[in-house]
């Protein structure tokens, strides 16, 4: 695998495939990789000529007072993860490269970003759209994997990639677990091992709810009530939002229809950490 | 010359010409084009293998209460004009496509685009900067034409694909004016034969303020001065902004030094229509 470090040598690399006719795969991640990235580059190994794997953690997304400096790094082991999953290339651009002391271009995507996430993380969306606009930019991929845990992310990067003609192709790849449930990530290696015990309520609390729209139920406010109501079963949880919506546009109607695809949606801080996680429901 | 109705035929065209190593050239136009748009055309046609010229009048550009509407249309006119000049396609795509009921993505610049046309005309430079990034997307040139008229809106471009990573140069071409000076535009045409009289006005002012210039004044203040006065005297002006500033930047200092590029916008209502010009000045 080889590592990349400026944008115009990535444009160059892709230019280059592509004129050969080669599929080229793109894989954003800010690095500290776990299994649920290496099913990514694996599934994009699987699927195309060129896998880029792109490794930035990205100023713009975090929100003030959040863990952009704190945030978990291991340059080595990710490049011997990534290189072992199938990634040909590790795109690894420097922030002065990214945003120069001029840089003055947002990518908003309104609608689906402004509730959830959008409300507690002002700003991250912004910087969400933003930094892949740029990322697709430098890759030039035929198409682009994501993971699903970050649910509402997968839809914004739909809706700007479709917004604004990016002939780029969007898979969302299944949320990757611990045997216990936990959704994998990066930031997991915050938690205590107290924490890492009480965080498997997330997962619970999704298969229970599902089992109450499983067996019938259809009204938002109980599915909520089912999902707040097991997650504060456990002491030194913060709810952000815990919350039943439409699946594809995050529509939040009094009754749920037969039919519609449903998303359990949680994020929740326990003790200084803060973890998401997502069900998708079909009714 | 082909004409090209959907994104999707605009993108396989462009990736067939980029994969027999070929260069495109892209010249964004609203239509009704005149000398300006097709000399733009004829530099697109001596500098690429394959000249698109895109024609759509953008909503998303429109101030609430201007011309959309009426914005002038003559689309078999068009045809010939950018035929003659080397263009081998015309890119029309229709609104729907451009803009799906769900369409929900803005791209701002912010900074540049504040003062001077961005005061004027809210809304204006997000609807240029989003409509010119999806037109880039489609059509994937290599260049991109613009003219220089539009001043204020071809900083916006080179900044926002800067900034985004747009793997596209932008060229800037001259302003092509009528013998009487008076910058050709598609909105001329609205003129009524005493106003057609008058709008010689704005490029007098022009040339009188960079003699002031070429002779010495730096202060800001001195020069704007004398840019408004030549404009006022002409009777049933409305000045909406007649001013000196750095022109790489728009920066507005007390006096400008020598060295500095300057440039000279005008934006002025003739009667019902509005009309820009500007003049680079160099000390």
């Amino acid at each position: 695998m080889k590592i990349i470090n400026t944008i115009k040598e990535m444009q160059e690399i892709a230019d280059s495939y592509r004129k050969e006719g080669k599929t080229i795969a793109c894989v954003p991640t800010m690095g500290y990789l776990h299994e649920g990235h290496l099913s990514l580059i694996e599934y994009a190994d699987a699927n195309s000529d060129i896998v880029v794997t792109t490794l930035f953690v990205n100023p713009l997304q975090f929100a003030p007072g959040e863990d952009f400096e704190k945030y978990p790094r291991d340059i080595d082991s990710d490049f011997n993860k990534a290189e072992k999953s199938g990634s040909d290339y590790l795109f690894m651009p420097n922030t002065k490269d990214m945003y120069s002391p001029a840089f003055q271009t947002n990518v908003q995507v309104t609608g689906i970003t402004t509730k959830f996430e959008g409300e507690f993380r002002p700003g991250h969306f912004d910087g969400v759209a933003t930094v892949v606009n740029k990322l697709f930019n430098a890759v030039k991929p035929h198409f682009a994997v994501f993971g699903r845990k970050d649910y509402q992310q997968t839809l914004l990067i739909k809706q700007m990639t479709a917004d604004l003609n990016m002939d780029i192709d969007i898979v969302v790849r299944p949320t990757i677990r611990e045997e216990d449930g936990l959704a994998k990530s990066s930031r997991n290696v915050y938690l205590s091992d107290e924490e890492r015990e009480k965080a498997t309520i997330l997962y619970k609390a999704l298969k229970a709810t599902e089992q109450l729209m499983l067996s019938g139920e259809r009204e938002r406010s109980v599915i909520n009530r089912k999902l707040n109501d097991v997650l504060m079963s456990i002491s030194g949880i913060v709810i952000d939002y815990a919350a039943a919506a439409v699946a594809n546009n995050l529509d939040e109607p009094e009754f749920f229809a037969d039919g519609d695809g449903i998303v359990l949606l949680i994020a929740l801080h326990l003790g200084k950490t803060r973890l998401i996680d997502n069900l998708i429901v079909k009714l």
